[in-house]
């Protein structure tokens, strides 16, 4: 990959021969001769100097001390010019090993009246059940199962082992035993969405779960039925959202993290890891819930005394009522 | 869907035209003309009268508010018989497509020693192993594995992607190194039990893994090896229950929760979601423990708090210790 | 299965006929006339005098107490004697039952570029992606997918469902979207390592992802792009480990535990079940963060506490104030 060639089809401004042939692709630390790297949070600055890279991706802001090092390329974000990079990589590397596979692996599983794009991937072994619809560019990876009736939009990723449209979760009670209400929505998937493996998205108990444009999901994720996801929201591994909940548009959940159902989260909600969101989030903004963890010989003793907690209280309050009666 | 037809299926005092034709299942807020409806919960009484819905099933307790909005149908349970209005729309539009693919899907692998009632549907790409057993009315979607010797009741729904009787995760430890314990066990699931997608019941050491009738998983569920899950009890998704606990029926577990391993949950034992149970609980009753939610900043300092707990309790004894002694 | 050929094979010291026969294998509460046992826990010892078991595996320390019940074996580590037991049951069961079926099952879709040694054992319905190694004697279970370029050691055994080698979780934020950064590393997996159901384990970002030689994975496990677990390092179920995290050897990770991003664990550091490692943990030992289970009221007291605990702090160090000045 020539740099003059990279700057053409990306843009940013090129210090260094055009001519400069890049062999790889690596972090600064780790950059050997011939790699291209990028530098795109300041904490990795004092890394710059001694990088081995051919060419360092940067920011305006770093510009001068990048080309004292030796080639750069200045954008204005060096982390999506990267990211940018990294698909031109990888495009170049399949173009070199010519796939002569069909897009439809023979042993996928695919209903006759399911409707898929003509340029769809269905990988080895998926399923796509009757009356599903996938939309152009999408590709799903081995063993994804579409459920009936679910509708996947353009240039989306499903990796392996996700599954869509299963039932929700849905039971009535009734003489100690659970009546299932059967599931009669679907799911709705929009454009440009990446779902990682073996995630789980429920189908609608009448209505349809949506998750909107721009969403991406981690591994192993669980989406309960009727949730909305709205448009370019994030959710790292392991996070599960219980059914009818509202995530607005870019909204990031860290991993681990729960949601319970019937709630709403506007727009630029920010969820810490591990969180458990017992309540509506009406205001954007970073929420957190987390027991901080110790040794285990502290945490004993702090959490013997969390139990007590309320009564602790209750004692500091005696202890203000003393101290105020000997004032006065 | 008449709903004279309706009433003479599931009973019910109907407040209308028997003729009045259903042409759509609905929540109360989002009925339109046609819709059937229900009203469940009292928090939505005021959605009642609002509504669009040709019908509304209710409580005797609402029955003559109902009666002023117009056609109703009384009943002691009106989830339930929502959930059992479900039941007989999906088996009337699955009466409409009439389904010629056979029972057992080609594409599925089951070992010949598998004892698979005739009635048995098994999805594409199923695994079922050799010595299995899969009782009359039992449905496996798609993409599901029924390991060697395990046995499925009858009526039970397994979704796609699970596992049942993966190895228990046994190891012992020699020389800083693991050393595998064969898993000599199986799984035995009762009837009626619906289990969610890609959620795992491993197999017992010696002895089974057990899951009795009418219990009701969700997705991404793990069960560990020698687990006894009690009749009717539900696990929303993402629960972990450690090896060798014995969970009662008629139980709840909220989703996220983990429940450690050899423990003893009593029958009508609810835990909250995202919840760790660490000691046997005895009782029947409702058991939380979650950290709460806040925002970051507010989190933060509780939380660096929280790290001091046991100290601030040893300030508040020397408090009142000064306190009494300025008192004497 | 005779006494006598058991220690021939494994060891110890037997006290009993050599010609007494084992018909099955059992926990010492539950064993039958028959059954061979084993004590490796002091916690058990009551249960010694009173087993029916045929036989005992024992430590020196409990011999002359096993012998006077009857037949024993003493070794020094009972419970890996055990497991070494149990792996000798299971080969006998299956040298019972000769297998006809072909080593790699003729579902199994497998890249012809794909390395697969000839003792390699894949089940019905799992894919091998093009590039992928997989080395001597390891076992694919059903379903388990194998990404292109990923590298599995030698004898392991992987669960159904597994998932090696997804994209990571990459993405650069630029005006509000996410631009996809192509994963361009592997999974590079050592010998003797458990992989348990619909565990994932992403490919790295541009270097790989790498698990160490004896590591043990429970089932739904996530494991972030460029983590690396050391060797001999077991996680129990449901873990989720964000990435470029580096978890040093002899490690053990608790049910449910998740473990942040950009971490460094040290040899030999331990994580209670359901724990949230947040910061690097740089000295071996038992680490724990769990806020205690309780009944659901007294949970709610002590939350709401805790929601104000920062508060408590400064009361407590007025009322100090106010003490200290009262006695001067």
């Amino acid at each position: 990959m020539r740099l003059g060639w990279l700057v053409d089809k990306l843009g940013g401004t090129l210090h260094g021969s055009p001519d400069l042939l890049i062999t790889g692709l690596s972090p600064l630390a780790s950059a050997a001769q011939g790699d291209l790297s990028f530098l795109s949070h300041p904490q990795y600055i004092a890394q710059l100097d001694s990088s081995q890279a051919a060419c360092v991706i940067v920011s305006p802001a770093h510009e001068a001390q990048a080309q004292r090092r030796g080639p750069c390329i200045s954008t204005a974000n060096p982390y999506a010019y990267w990211a940018r990079t990294t698909q031109l990589w990888k495009s170049q590397l399949l173009a070199a090993q010519p796939h002569t596979e069909p897009l439809v692996h023979p042993s996928a599983v695919v209903h006759p009246s399911a409707q898929v794009h003509a340029s769809v991937q269905i990988g080895p072994l998926c399923v796509v059940e009757e009356g599903a619809v996938i939309g152009a560019g999408t590709c799903l990876k081995s063993r994804v199962t579409v459920s009936a009736g679910c509708r996947i939009g353009e240039n989306c990723i499903l990796h392996a082992g996700v599954v869509i449209g299963a039932d929700g979760f849905g039971f009535a009670p009734e003489d100690q035993q659970w009546i299932k209400i059967e599931q009669l929505g679907a799911v709705r998937i929009g454009n440009d969405v990446e779902i990682g493996a073996n995630t789980c998205i429920d189908r609608g108990a009448i209505a349809d779960t949506v998750i909107e444009d721009g969403v991406k999901l981690d591994n192993l994720i669980q989406i309960g039925h009727n949730v909305h996801v709205g448009a370019h929201t994030a959710m790292a591994g392991c996070v599960g959202v219980a059914g009818s909940t509202h995530i607005g548009a870019h909204c990031t959940i860290g991993g681990g993290a729960v949601v319970l159902g019937h709630l709403t989260l506007v727009d630029g909600v920010h969820v810490s890891a591990a969180s458990v969101v017992t309540h509506s989030l009406q205001k954007p903004g970073q929420y957190t819930g987390v027991f901080p963890i110790d040794d285990n010989k502290t945490w004993h003793k702090n959490a013997a005394s969390l139990k007590q907690l309320n009564a602790l209280r209750e004692r500091i309050k005696l202890l203000e009522a003393g101290q105020s009666k000997q004032r006065s």
